[in-house]
């Protein structure tokens, strides 16, 4: 080392002046900084090559590391890494890899669109004067741009911050994550719940580690299940029985396979993004119940929508009772109380971002306890937490939002109706308009934005399977009928100046994603006439207090030393 | 269905009024709704139990569901489940791994902490009269207290609303977000960077896909790799080889067993999170070099901290090169050029939340084509992406955070020295104190909060090995030296309360954590005393501009049709 240091400082305009700072680096880190010198390094190459190299002992004597090579010698002999061999073409694979997505037209060009909180539902594109007009996204209920969020999220920034800075063991637990999850809790009507990064990070985390904790655990999934579920029990090692969609006859087939004490666990979703189906929730319970099975129901796009609290399809289900009874729990046990374990998002119909599972205590005590994807990672913003808790408790006790989401989704689905627009039937707010080919979904959606200035986005694959390429719409309550009127104009256009299959078409060609199939017979809308009727008033507007509450729901931690 | 519905109607005084509503329900509904009605619920049990049911066919038929019955005759005669045997016993299993947590004093208590933006570093626990000073968090920098951030936060907030409304392509995809993947890609000199919702999510997506994708790979990890990395690994299911922490004699050697063709992955960190070690990334790309490796570096305890414009350690050994040239990439190879996969947090020193790959744009295409956990989420908010770019900004221009940061560590580790508490030695910003004991740890980190109002998290299993537990305390640009005298003394008070050893005592136990280890030599300091004294002027400040050069280093997205 002594040598080379010095040889360095003397050839070296840049050493010398330099000597204290260099010294302090350690021996290796020199010869690595000399080896990229412009002058120390050919040097060093030079030197490098008059040695017949042939083990790092050798190398690391070359370069001046001869006292570490002499102390612990080294035999590398196994494989001759002096040969020709060639590396693993990693470059290769990634561009081999992304040109299989433009071969098939599956490669994602993303569109900038800018949200505009003011003009809901417009947005700009990449500069401000480029509006359009967003019929895609996920704020089902616009809030998003709830001015009592913004302003809730606003006040918490100044006060606590941008960030938690911790994780939630470290630093990071904070009033806002107990009143948000007392607030989850209370709106679920669970004895407790769990905030994650994501709803992504919180079904993959909770799938997971069940399959890891309960030897034998066998998971029955739905085949729709969404690719963070599908991730979730790959990880969780569990055998899984993959049931046909909603298919409560091939599910109960694969359950009664396994005696009773074999332990399960149904996972499913209520309403299922992409086609807008719905799960019969009780009916499954009521497997579960006959076959011991934990149920796992994932409400992402259901909540904030359905029941009348915004709960989700769990809560609509029993809808009279929740009306009736407001947040407290009615006296018999209701659908929701049967789910054992549901999981949710912030970033959808609660505007914010974030993910969470409601369960009772002791399942959430142990998820805390043991998940590595809640434990070992950064709590969401106080900010944001607190801002998710404000759309949830707004959510929870007005019922209008949901209601208007409704009539805005019949009003697009009856007008495609009418011009011969396919759209998958679903007792859903979704409006999937089946496409079928990948290029042309992106064709439709390109039309729409450059002369229409509407915003669609396509869906592929692996969103949607291969040959079911859609064009998703998602009104909202801000979507009003004139806005809609202007959307079905541009749909018929773009279906003209493409000649894109109408429902007549799909029909003789046999039918396509419940497009078009002889003899089927679409479910009734969840919402009934009646239930959007109600008003606010309807509501008994018992609502939990999740500050003064938080202790009895809060998710089993204690809450201070 | 018809004489069922029919009989309720007569039997219920509910129904009789919402008849209407009732008939829309379908039937397998109306009879699980029914089951749970007061009055229907008993009178249907009953009805149950005069039938001998064996199978769900018969079931069915009890309840009115003959015509599904027969039109397809189900067999589950596999297994009786009309025995007495009983389901698994979940709720047991969730309490009995708790209870293993409460046993081994690992059950954790969250802290309710309360981080003041305007009294840094004080927060108030759950009522605001309680304050104390918050000596823990990983927000190192204080980021996330700075005005600048939380300007650009609360006006992207009124501007562009509270979340993302969808994933990034459905219109999760927005200037701020291009914005904040080239202020990263600039960061780090590469040529792209891709968001995720957190590090933790960012590693385990990385490396899952590497290993699915890449058939044969195998991944060479750091015995001390952050949770997030080892999940990863394993849900790559690609061969893995542990080597010695920082051992690059064993890396070697386990890395020499493979011709050079195969596919390898060094997956490594710069600081080490929970002892404060530094990897040296320099001969570890050599040595990835000369197997033929890719090199995946976590920078998540570095970024904002190391180098000349805080882009982490990568940065900090060619720190007179990068120094001199701003942000732009020197003539000659640097080692975060050589490092391929960066990847790091906006959580901590830019104290937001999220966490991001860089590396070249082939790399990040392939990422944002194919990673499940970047593809199915929902994107941060625009304004949590806009306050992380500008802290990223921040930092990269003013040399005087990390110095100050690093004054502040030093001199609470020779304080600390002094009274001859053991602080695992190490080159970093981290003061990890040795308790090497559970129990001693929650006792001192709760005597530190109750009696002196002074918060460090004791951290215990699964974040550090049992037997290693410790109070981990993160200075900060805001921690002076008067607060460290009054951590100091407050330390010395818990060490003469409860008895805790000293270094001395470590040291007869024979050393712990490398503290009291006979001939141990500690590393010299990252930054040196030359690189301490340089001010902002010293730096190159040629700041790239995100928005005006956004195309050229974006993440290989088409940003507009």
């Amino acid at each position: 080392m002594e040598t080379f240091t010095r040889q360095s400082l003397k050839l070296c305009p840049y050493v010398k002046h330099q000597a204290k700072a260099i010294k302090d680096i350690n021996g290796s880190r020199l010869v690595t900084q000399a080896a990229r010198c412009p002058v120390m390094g050919p040097a060093l190459d030079s030197q490098k090559r008059s040695y017949v190299t042939k083990s790092t002992a050798a190398q690391a004597q070359a370069v001046g590391h001869a006292e570490v090579a002499q102390e612990q010698p080294v035999d590398f002999a196994s494989v001759d890494h002096q040969t020709n061999e060639q590396s693993f073409d990693y470059e290769g694979l990634f561009e081999n890899e992304v040109a299989k997505k433009r071969n098939d037209n599956s490669y994602r060009f993303f569109n900038n669109i800018n949200r505009l909180a003011k003009e809901f539902p417009k947005a700009h594109r990449a500069t401000e004067s480029d509006k359009v007009t967003v019929w895609c996204s996920n704020d089902y209920l616009a809030m998003g741009r709830n001015q009592q969020v913004i302003d809730v999220m606003t006040k918490t920034l100044a006060k606590y911050g941008a960030g938690a800075g911790g994780t939630r063991n470290i630093a990071g637990h904070n009033n806002a994550t107990i009143n948000l999850e007392s607030e989850i809790a209370a709106l679920h009507k669970k004895e407790a719940a769990l905030v994650f990064s994501s709803c992504y990070v919180a079904n993959d985390a909770v799938l997971s580690l069940l399959g890891q904790k309960m030897k034998d655990l066998v998971i029955f999934s739905d085949e729709l299940n969404h690719a963070s579920m599908i991730v979730g029990i790959k990880h969780s090692n569990a055998k899984k029985e993959i049931f046909k969609h909603n298919d409560l006859q091939d599910l109960e087939r694969r359950l009664a396979q396994y005696p009773k004490s074999v332990p399960k666990l149904i996972a499913f979703e209520s309403v299922y993004s992409m086609s807008g189906s719905v799960s019969d929730i009780p009916a499954i319970c009521d497997l579960a119940d006959k076959y011991g099975a934990l149920t796992f129901l994932d409400e992402v796009h259901a909540v904030g929508l359905y029941g009348p609290h915004g709960a989700g399809v769990a809560e609509h289900y029993d809808f009279e009772a929740h009306r009736l009874s407001g947040i407290r729990s009615p006296a018999f046990k209701t659908t929701m109380d049967r789910v054992d374990i549901i999981t949710a998002t912030l970033g959808k119909s609660f505007g914010t971002v974030g993910g969470y599972v409601a369960a009772n205590r002791k399942i959430v005590d142990w998820l805390r306890s043991y998940s590595p994807g809640f434990i070992f990672t950064t709590s969401l913003p106080p900010a944001v937490m607190a801002g998710a808790a404000e759309a949830i408790r707004y959510q929870r006790s007005y019922i209008n939002d949901r209601q208007l989401q409704q009539h805005h989704t019949a009003y697009v689905k009856n007008s495609l109706n009418s011009i011969g627009v396919p759209v998958q039937p679903n007792p859903s707010h979704i409006v999937p308009i089946v496409i079928g080919d990948a290029f042309k979904a992106k064709q439709a959606s390109d039309l729409l934005m450059n002369k229409h200035r509407i915003y669609v986005q396509a869906i592929n694959f692996p969103t949607v399977p291969r040959g079911e390429e859609r064009l998703r719409i998602t009104p909202t309550p801000g979507h009003t009928n004139d806005l809609s009127d202007i959307l079905i104009d541009a749909i018929e256009d773009v279906y003209q100046t493409l000649d894109l299959p109408r429902i007549k078409d799909i029909e003789a060609m046999g039918g396509l994603c419940n497009v078009g199939v002889p003899g089927y017979v679409p479910e009734p809308n969840l919402w009934t006439e009646q239930q959007l009727a109600y008003t606010d008033k309807d509501l008994n507007q018992n609502v939990f207090n999740p500050i003064i509450e938080q202790l009895e729901v809060s998710s089993g931690v204690k809450v201070d030393e």
